[in-house]
């Protein structure tokens, strides 16, 4: 019994146990590692019990939508879901839904990895034309951080700013952070969402251990009540079973699982998923990038010449040592990180197969791969400073704004 | 080492355990169940930690308030208390402190028990001039008995009208309920608590289970926040080193241990403590009163015609079994609770102290002792139920409305 307990438990949390006892990979909010061979995330949907997110989907979200399926979803970078069909099955009967995602405020400067579920809100919120809340979990990064309650909420207020300058829509977007918003409604729902989760059930969830502080236990339903429509009483006051989608990293996975399974218990609607795969790391696939390693990650405030720097010295290369060899034996693309970046941001799928192709059969080199997504990546970046730069604290101010959003569906 | 921390853990939230493992005693906030003997007060004032409150600190409190201390200061009702030297110190100096007390409302009509912290506190803000928070708890109610969120937030409003009723002064005290407050600065003091208390440690003190939700594990730092000035900007903003009073009844201590112990940590003054007996139920000493007996204690709703019945029929008499015998022996005032509610309400103690003289020594029967509480209880509970009529919603608003309080200290 004791046994079984402890193989449900650690399935439940998306830790699999080898047959000689080593763990293989973790994957929870606090915790990415894999094993040797990267994130096995096939393992993942089946031990999460999501779907896998398959052309048929992809091909019917951009008929709703009537535009191409945004590179993420063409390249399979969101790659599981819980119930988008759900969503899709609405929205194609003209009946609306919102979107919440959200982000922990840890630290200063974000990186690459930190704007994909942010891009690929917005490209969601464009298509579709629906309303977003965006969470910033200060009290959460307060709680697992030595930071102090102002530092948590600086962070949060900055971090907004970076959110803002991927193009949200201010008539269709409620940013908050839980120190400022937690309250009311949004409280109310938190303690019935308490009322229906048991300790052991966190546990089982989070891995949470009895010398945990019970902040920890005490924030899975901060984080669930935002899927709830009731939880905003200024935008969703005249229908509290309106649906919700969560477009995040699978990671986020436990926190939406435990509110889908409390939902129907307090007569609300389970929110639908859509969940991403992680950005590697400059290193390789085997863990999401480190707040603690620079040189792990591109940083959104990052210089042309930091780029080139880290790209040229850090991006794990699958090309051969020598030309020689190169031009023999071709690039292995499941492990360059180069490779990998450009398919997250290069837009163009001809461009990439080409390069892609020329690559692994050993006419381009590493460096001209290289030199490309330096191209790609500091456009990114520029235009995020650019955008960056013209986000005021009024802008902030009103995005923030506890407020009725009287065109959010239009 | 197992059993010596379970020992450790019983002592620590009031278990008594005696040697042959039977308990005898369990004080907690939502149990409290005596012994054969009744409650053991002295057991449990060395169990919690807390001090005797001897005659020479009434005595103290008298001098410095320059009016006669409280009945239930002079009968040892309030009996115990952590650091209230502390507080009378600094009142000595001309410092300022302010008063917090509670209520969890999970029911519609108080029993006298429900209002013996208030008429204490009412008594406490007027011979101190301080101010006053008043927490409902309905957060807690929720989470721990069968009620949605709309009837906890109605009987909060409820009570709050029998607590006005006691004589508040609206110029001095602030009534709040959690499912209305919770929020901004109290929710930062929440978390901020929160991250200092480990699941082992409310285990300890509050005996909760890993089979028991998570509303109730997030809970104590609620109860416990009103004790830093900080969660009251709109009344403390100046001074968030303003020491606290809490006067309440015993069993509330294990929140308040909890919260001594972590404010030094997050920069607070610890909150002192005035901790009252328990009021006892009709039946005798060994328990609280249960709401879900009515017939087990005397309601603030309670007709002339019920107390008398109630008084009479249910009220455990200390007296002998035939008029001869108790002329010839006397009563047992020790387990008579007529000469217990006696104590509680009847001012003059040179009345008393013959009714007990004359009771004990046969000369005065039970049913005369118990025609002289019935006129008592009556005149309180009457001039309850005028004053509580005379509470409109607007005085409830005015109470409950988060506002500065400019003449507090005056």
């Amino acid at each position: 019994m004791a046994a079984a307990a402890a193989a449900s438990a650690s399935a439940e949390r998306g830790v699999d146990v080898k047959k000689d006892g080593e763990e293989e990979q973790v994957v929870n909010p606090w915790e990415v590692s894999a094993g040797k061979g990267g994130i096995d995330y096939d393992k993942l949907v089946d031990q999460f019990g999501c779907q896998r997110l398959d052309a048929a989907l992809v091909d019917r979200v951009a008929r709703l939508t009537g535009r191409p399926p945004h590179r993420f979803l063409r390249r399979g970078i969101f790659f599981a879901h819980r119930d988008l069909n759900e969503i899709l099955n609405l929205y194609e009967r003209g009946e609306k839904f919102y979107l919440y995602t959200g982000r922990g405020p840890s630290s200063e400067a974000l990186h690459l990895g930190h704007l994909i579920p942010f891009m690929f809100t917005k490209y969601l919120q464009d298509a579709f034309k629906v309303p977003l809340v965006i969470q910033l979990t200060d009290d959460e990064k307060f709680l697992w951080k030595n930071l102090t309650v102002e530092e948590s909420k600086r962070l949060a207020r900055e971090n907004a700013k970076d959110i803002i300058a991927c193009g949200f829509d201010v008539e269709r977007t409620f940013i908050f952070s839980d120190f400022s918003f937690v309250g009311g409604a949004f409280y109310e729902n938190m303690v019935k969402v308490a009322r229906c989760v048991t300790y052991n059930k966190v546990v089982g969830i989070f891995g949470f251990s009895p010398e945990d502080h019970i902040g920890k236990v005490s924030f899975p339903p901060v984080q669930a009540v935002p899927s709830f429509p009731s939880s905003f009483p200024h935008l969703f006051a005249v229908n509290d079973q309106l649906r919700c989608l969560i477009p995040c990293a699978i990671d986020q996975d436990p926190y939406f699982r435990m509110t889908r399974d409390v939902a129907p218990r307090i007569g609300y609607q389970k929110p639908s998923l859509i969940e991403s795969r992680f950005f590697p790391a400059l290193q390789g696939e085997n863990t999401k990038m480190s707040a603690s390693d620079p040189n792990s990650a591109i940083y959104v405030t990052d210089t042309r010449k930091e780029i080139t720097t880290k790209v040229n010295r850090y991006a794990f290369s699958g090309g051969q040592d020598s030309v020689e060899l190169h031009r023999k034996l071709g690039a292995n693309l499941n492990v360059d990180v180069p490779i990998k970046y450009l398919n997250f941001f290069l837009e163009d799928d001809d461009v990439l197969e080409h390069i892609k192709k020329e690559y692994k059969e050993g006419r381009m080199l590493t460096g001209e791969v290289k030199q490309r997504l330096i191209e790609v990546l500091y456009e990114l970046v520029a235009r995020h400073q650019r955008a960056r730069a013209q986000v005021t604290e009024e802008m902030v101010d009103a995005f923030m704004a506890v407020r009725p959003l009287p065109n959010m569906f239009g």
